[in-house]
């Protein structure tokens, strides 16, 4: 899977209003200090149990003499991003070589069990979350300089001497967010997985919340307008946090290509710069992002000023459909939609610019540019027409894509939320694919939110709340603390990335449950 | 080899006094930005070529683009003690993961072509001088909080992404030492090795003159009073720094066991400790030092200060010899004498007394203490006679040692350094050593150095400078820049330690040729 479209001779332009905007609304993070809870050992197979080789819990740490080949594996009890103090000292003889030591960290229990020697995979190693370190003199207070997410920090003492041992007398880590968990009240249910459900996805999207929504506080700390759309609608709902979605927008509006096309990601360290990456579908999803915003905020100054960024992506994406309005597919990794290999994206994208065309055309209304807002209903309503009349099968009763004419769950999901049929229709496109299950399935828990969300969209809300309990559920019954990046149920080990070490167990896009319950079924 | 004779349950006391002589003595350390010569390559044998790959010289290093897997090798011209910062960049598309590198540093171009993953010896492996290091962030200035020493520096890119390349832009090395290269002339000669081996004596000295004198910048920065002892004496020829001398003897004085026994070494770091380790000969050297001070500074409150630690040493181990007045060997580590597996240390160590006592003798009589010297003359001639009656053997003209009457260098060396035979006798036994060439040979620069003094002490000038170019001169053939801890010029590659990867290329005990040329071949 090509993963990589690069545009690096791209020119970047800034709009150093939008970016002042952005600097503006700058979260001050909120810090916590947490210490472990447990001292554990893990199984192979990720089970995690009390370490009786030690003397139970954190507190007796220092009684624990660490020599060659000894570590110890702490629990923080929750995950955490954040960085990490060690106080250390030695024990024996006076320290007559460099204490050598590693220290793994592991968002999950399963993670501590890999071993990085054999990573292959074609993302970096470097994201592996390994420190290998040597203190001279001990007692030292070592302050990392890097953040880490995790829950399970293991120490390991490479190496001491015959002549003496390491302590570890105090470890804990300074967590970070711009939000606060106890500002969100719990779900008003009995129900223990929907509540467990709900706080999961709370602690996912905190974690996210940094000095923007990122994508992952392990592995991609990026913000990428993806993710940005679902985590800003989490937000609405539990944190309220508004300005972190603000400034995303303005960060995005504010640094594009020199044709104004809005970046897929952004970086803001060492200085605030777009990617040289661009997706057909991440480019479109600036409207819909602009329109939530202003109708959970009614924040008009911003819409107005906003607006000609959202609509110039539609603009120039346009040009991206055939005589007949049908999307032509280019090369490569050019619309997201899922990491399910194979794809075919052609219906999906077709629908995911309808989407977006529809809350552009909102927009252009709520702004009474009444030329816009023909301009996008015809353009709405010739991609409609075309995906009805050559991308929807009668005899099957679904979407078909390419010219292989295959069928996914991608472009039934699209489809439906792109309103290209009807919520009667809806359902019995949603049923067949229930009994047909084609072999083009979901990866990433982006595309199985979509999925929710389209069987809510079709009036389907128990079967919805049931996929949730299965999908979202099956990542808590093997002891998620935060949504992962990738869930496969029939494969919860599979990586797109050639080894499941450097995936992420706290992904942005994952975090929608709090919003599908508490906007859909609690309150 | 039992290498370790720990006392843990050690008391140890602390003379105040002295503590603070030794604390006003610290030298202020000189600073020297030095920044790579060269870029090159290093084959499997350690040759050294100008890297071809890379553009020339370090100026052009940034023009070098670093990819996953990549690495440059810089030589920085000479041997260096110091801090290293390394200005590093990213060029290609914005930085997406972490710079992960390696660092590797090595004192001689073979050591950078060996496989740390492989060292297996039984000394810690936290001694390899490589580190691993994430950058989340760059561009990045990364300051090494550590001390390295080396001449060669390798940056490994161990991985970047698909996306974007490492640049080096700058690295630079803050060397440091107590004393200065350039307040020390050449020698005077035409002879280009004996130049070369004074260079890099001083060197070796140099970079030993740290805060203390340390053994070896590299591995072990502790003081050991037997290395002490040669580097006192290199430096009275060369670099005079006299307080740097007098902190050692203070600190060796002012941090003893309870019974005032001096320790074999003590670090400096976190505080002032002495090492619970204790060898004979070595604390014996206490009364040698302090005369060799006395001799060359004339500083008598010194002497007369410390001369009761001195005697305190010969009182404390005057019990180890029988009632015929020889030493009774303990079992394992408790005499250095040479790493020469299996050598029986009953001679060498009798000797060494001897030695020490003479000196302690000649103290006593400085400082007019008639009683001690009448006590000590006494001492050394039951020492010499018991030698003489139970040690020499006739038939062969040699001394021996032990139960198996063991026949080595050592025990010879020292009998002639302790004066128990006359010159013409010890010629003699030099002589029959040499046709002999008993098994037990010499393995450390230490014995070896030791052997060249009993040459010119016999009035064998010629032969000791011949030895002096065929040993030292050894290391300097194969490129050395500074003196090593072990050299056989049988076998460079030994290694006492199991992996000749955590040896010392830089250490004190080899720096004595700029002593023994200065004081007996050349002003």
């Amino acid at each position: 899977m090509a993963a990589v479209s690069s545009d690096i001779n791209m020119v970047r332009v800034t709009n150093e209003e939008f970016v002042k905007k952005a600097r503006d609304c700058e979260p001050v993070l909120l810090e916590k200090t947490v210490y472990p809870s447990h001292i554990v050992k893990i199984e192979k197979n990720g089970k995690t149990y009390p370490d009786v080789s030690v003397t139970g819990t954190p507190e007796d740490l220092p009684d624990h003499h660490m020599k060659k080949g000894d570590s110890i594996c702490m629990d923080f009890g929750d995950h955490q991003v954040g960085y990490v103090t060690l106080k250390l000292a030695s024990t024996g003889s006076p320290q007559d070589s460099p204490a050598y030591f590693r220290l793994k960290f592991g968002e999950i229990a399963k993670e501590m069990t890999e071993v990085s020697e054999e990573y292959d995979g074609w993302i970096s190693r470097g994201w592996i979350q390994e420190e290998f370190i040597h203190v001279d003199v001990l007692p030292a207070v070592v302050v990392l300089p890097r953040r880490y997410a995790f829950r399970y920090l293991e120490i390991l003492a490479i190496d001491t001497s015959p002549k003496w041992q390491l302590v570890v007398e105090e470890v804990s880590c300074r967590s970070v967010s711009a939000v606060d968990m106890e500002s969100v009240l719990p779900v008003n249910t009995e129900d223990e997985l929907l509540r467990r459900m709900d706080q999961v996805s709370l602690r996912t999207l905190q974690n996210c919340m940094q000095s923007v929504f990122e994508d992952g506080p392990k592995r991609d700390r990026r913000l990428w307008i993806g993710d940005l759309r679902l985590q800003a609608l989490a937000n609405y709902e539990t944190f309220k946090n508004y300005d972190l979605v603000k400034r995303c927008l303005y960060l995005f509006a504010g640094l594009t290509r020199d044709d104004g096309r809005v970046g897929a990601c952004l970086f803001i360290e060492p200085e605030y710069i777009v990617d040289d990456t661009f997706l057909f579908d991440y480019s479109l999803f600036f409207a819909p992002i602009l329109l939530d915003y202003y109708e959970e905020t009614g924040d008009k100054e911003t819409l107005k000023e906003l607006w000609p960024c959202a609509y110039r992506q539609i603009e120039l994406l346009k040009g991206m459909f055939d005589e007949n309005n049908l999307m032509v597919c280019a090369e490569g990794f050019w619309c997201f939609i899922d990491w399910t290999e194979g794809l075919d994206k052609q219906a999906a994208a077709q629908a995911v610019y309808i989407y977006c065309a529809r809350r552009a055309a909102k927009i252009a209304g709520i702004l009474e540019e009444l030329d816009k807002v023909k301009e996008l209903e015809k353009e709405i309503g010739d991609k409609v027409r075309a995906s009805l009349e050559y991308l929807w099968d009668e005899n099957t009763g679904l979407f078909t894509s390419g010219s292989s004419r295959q069928i996914s769950y991608a472009s039934q999901v699209w489809m439906i939320l792109a309103e290209v049929v009807d919520q009667e229709k809806g359902r019995a496109v949603l049923k067949e694919l229930e009994r047909r299950k084609p072999e083009k399935g979901m990866v990433s828990p982006y595309m199985n939110h979509h999925f929710t969300e389209a069987m809510i969209q079709c009036g389907m809300k128990e079967e919805a709340l049931e996929y949730m309990k299965y999908y979202w559920g099956g990542m808590i019954r093997l002891g998620a603390d935060t949504f992962w990046e990738l869930y496969n149920p029939e494969n919860p080990a599979e990586s797109p990335y050639g080894s499941s070490i450097v995936n992420s167990y706290c992904h942005a896009w994952s975090c929608t449950p709090t919003y599908l319950l508490r906007k859909y079924f609690l309150s």
